[in-house]
């Protein structure tokens, strides 16, 4: 079978691989229908060493199951499935408490660190009954693509929001305009914020982020983003900040916009240790820090009935589709910003 | 009249100031009957270089109101009042959510940055209406000792509780067996944690806090620390940890010891600004940062019923008392572990 393979940064390739195929009686073999490639896959693009490859790549996929272990009770060959970008057993004492991106299973793992991928033709699903969750489409359903979100962008940016605690008529900051930043809108705006500013300086997507939610949009950086954000808020900032981005500038920003007693919420993979959390960044005015990998598999029943019954349209933001032959032109046309989110049919 | 002054770091001196008096017609002239000494007098009795001083010091303390501006309209000359060690209008909008240490008012302060302070003969309270609140005892009722904990420690205690959401049931470690570490665990106990694990290692100490509620205590330091919290949770850590030193070793231990998804809760001042919040640290397992200065103003109403009717003594915290005169060698001992907290009768 095919599949994406990352050699380094820069080099993404379609090989042939052995086929996947069962090999623990909780595994799923899974037939692809739908994939895409993830900003946190620019992270690998920019940074990995020769040494760290090559690696499958693909962290977010529906299929339909095509074999099952023999311990695997819920599943049956031909079901639609979607898998989020977390395996887990569902079962666990952190799983029951909708953690599940801290499953104690020993075949509990991220996808991005398996020998298997989403962005391929099948993948072996680990932990099956615990991870994959159930489509009641057709693999060929115009839903797919909002489907697809629950993977991954949309549970991670619905994250950012429960764990910011966002209430109705709350001000709240988002920022990074990529999918999983309009996501973290579209979330704030289900869950009742009154003000929800969108910091982000495309403006393809800061419309999309618009149509999500967004009440205002701001294109500055640094201090003038910070400023702009103040003024918008009466001088105090927002209750709460999502955090979408991961890299230092993203949670200066935040720090600068947030308010007395109120939240950073992360779910951008950061990419440094140390940050500041002292007297004068967190401690003086109260300010917590939360977020982290989102169990998206908490959220995939409760934000499913709002896809299909056409309430909310996640799935817009996937402004282009390819085949597995175009997932290498698909990391570099999102790496160069001229695509938001890729969808892989493979 | 007397005040105490610090003039650097290991030099306090009981010094002829001029008399405190009403400056602001939100003000009170309050005669003091009761203060202390924090712990968090000494950092700067560690630290404070020359050109920072005198400063006059402390901020907890209990008095009788001598005289009011014109317009105190709550309080009256010959109440008893506590006042805590931020100054607050108590109507703002911070205020009316319970951050009242972040109150906007330009009055709103740290007795720490001010020209009084609680160890003295007498004092002049900003914004009297919002900062104090009446007591229903006598100055020499045996109940002053834990009333004046609601000053601070005791309200910072249970501020590190409440921020670190502590539910029935839950594990929790409390860091620091100083006067706010012990008072955090009274106020865990209070919230009904099921497992309370002390880290200290002055046995008179920890002994008080297993008086206080603390099921159990661990003397280890860093790894070894860590290692015992972790055999006494079955593995996991605690969902709540409330940090009650200041210290980067302490930042540290907390992390070592939280359980996926928990909260670590600050209340001791950090003495850093930059710390591990990262993938590693913070983020990989959803751990949550809470915490600052506590607004004991909003705690005191919900707090004092239980003192005033024994169920808790709090008080206990003071194993030392003494006049003004003895308030230089209250820092020395309480500086050299000798005294837990020094109860000051001016």
């Amino acid at each position: 079978m095919r599949a994406t393979l990352m050699y380094q940064a820069g080099d993404v390739r379609i090989v042939e691989v052995p086929d996947s195929r069962i090999e623990h009686p909780t595994d799923a073999l899974v037939r692809i229908t739908a994939s895409c490639i993830c900003g946190s896959d620019l992270h690998p693009y920019h940074q990995m060493t020769a040494d760290k490859g090559p690696a499958r790549m693909g962290h977010e996929l529906i299929g339909v199951v095509e074999e099952t272990g023999s311990e695997v009770t819920t599943l049956a060959k031909g079901d639609l499935v979607v898998s989020p970008f977390a395996i887990s057993d569902n079962v666990c004492e952190f799983c029951r408490e909708n953690l599940q991106t801290s499953c104690v299973h020993a075949h509990a793992a991220f996808w991005d660190g398996l020998e298997e991928g989403g962005q391929a033709e099948a993948v072996r699903v680990p932990l099956a009954d615990g991870t994959l969750v159930k489509l009641p489409v057709a693999p060929d359903s115009a839903l797919v693509p909002s489907l697809l979100t629950l993977a991954d962008v949309f549970g991670t940016g619905y994250h950012a929001a429960k764990m910011a605690g966002v209430q109705p008529g709350q001000k709240v900051t988002v920022i990074g305009d990529g999918a999983v930043g309009l996501m973290a809108v579209l979330s704030a705006q289900r869950l009742g914020a009154e003000q929800i500013i969108l910091m982000g300086r495309h403006q393809d997507r800061t419309d999309l982020g618009r149509e999500f939610g967004a009440t205002d949009v701001v294109a500055d950086r640094g201090e003038e983003g910070i400023a702009r954000v103040r003024e918008l808020t009466g001088g105090h900032g927002t209750h709460a900040v999502l955090e979408a981005v991961g890299h230092m500038p993203a949670y200066e920003q935040a720090i600068g916009v947030v308010r007395p007693g109120g939240v950073i919420s992360r779910v951008g993979v950061p990419q440094y240790e140390e940050a500041p959390v002292g007297f004068r960044s967190l401690f003086r005015h109260n300010i917590r820090l939360a977020g982290g990998p989102a169990p998206v598999r908490a959220y995939i029943e409760e934000l499913m009935p709002d896809i299909l019954d056409g309430t909310i349209e996640p799935g817009k933001v996937f402004d282009a589709s390819t085949d597995l032959d175009g997932v290498p032109a698909g990391y570099r046309d999102m790496d160069e910003r001229r695509s938001l989110k890729v969808l892989v049919r493979p």
